[in-house]
């Protein structure tokens, strides 16, 4: 489904990967790590693949960018993924010092964000990004929906 | 200081580990995960030395079980770990459906399983495992106090 707005080039990637998670037979989620515009970390969902039930898009995402940089933290960075995250990714992007978290689907059954455990918004957080849904959701939802669909 | 409980040996690893991420200037943490009573991954905190946000020693130690069982799902293992896990390592934690928790000391200040985020008691959490806390307690508290207290 195209989008009726137009994406910004990382969200655009992170549909691609998204989609490259849905032919490999992943969930499809798809994540970037930008800084100063040029993307340093992508990732997308490995579970399966990898044996790893820590290789969210988000976390891939986050240790190639983090590898890339040679620091443990990703000040300056945002994080372009597309669903909202779960709170284990939630406590990777505030361990990291992202910037500016930008999402496309929210997720009532898992998210960790703006749901359940909103991680952001509690006293041990050390630390929140801004945070931007809402871009990109309908292809991320379309993503989702059409694989849950062929597996029912 | 010694413990004036016997402890188990996946604990007494788990504060083993702890004190070699201290020897290497890392925030003291260390983990275990078991199946049947035997060690199948163990980690300590290595976010310095990995450039690696995400490598605390919960989420290393079940990389390496989940790599060694060849599964992403950690069914019917044990995670022993000397502190309280965060969020991120809580979420972890469910993802890998991991029986049973145990920990040393409870974190007040970053803690989200009995803090904050209290990832397991949300109607979000897909999976929560048995949690006991205070195993090693003395030990895991001590080692993070002098830890701080020596860089301050």
């Amino acid at each position: 489904m195209p989008s009726v707005f137009p994406l910004p080039a990382a969200m655009a990637r992170a549909l691609e990967l998204a989609r490259a998670a849905a032919a490999a037979q992943e969930v499809p989620i798809g994540a970037v790590v930008t800084r100063g515009g040029t993307i340093i970390g992508e990732g997308e969902n490995r579970n399966r693949r990898d044996n790893d039930p820590t290789a969210h898009a988000e976390i891939v995402a986050i240790r190639a960018a983090a590898a890339h940089v040679g620091d443990f933290r990703l000040t300056d960075c945002d994080l372009y993924v597309t669903l909202e995250p779960c709170p284990m990714c939630a406590g990777a992007i505030a361990h990291a010092r992202i910037a500016r978290l930008y999402y496309g689907a929210e997720d009532p059954k898992g998210g960790g964000v703006e749901h359940g455990a909103r991680v952001f918004a509690q006293a041990q957080c050390h630390h929140r990004p801004e945070v931007y849904g809402g871009l990109g959701e309908r292809e991320a939802a379309a993503l989702l929906l059409d694989f849950f669909a062929a597996r029912r």
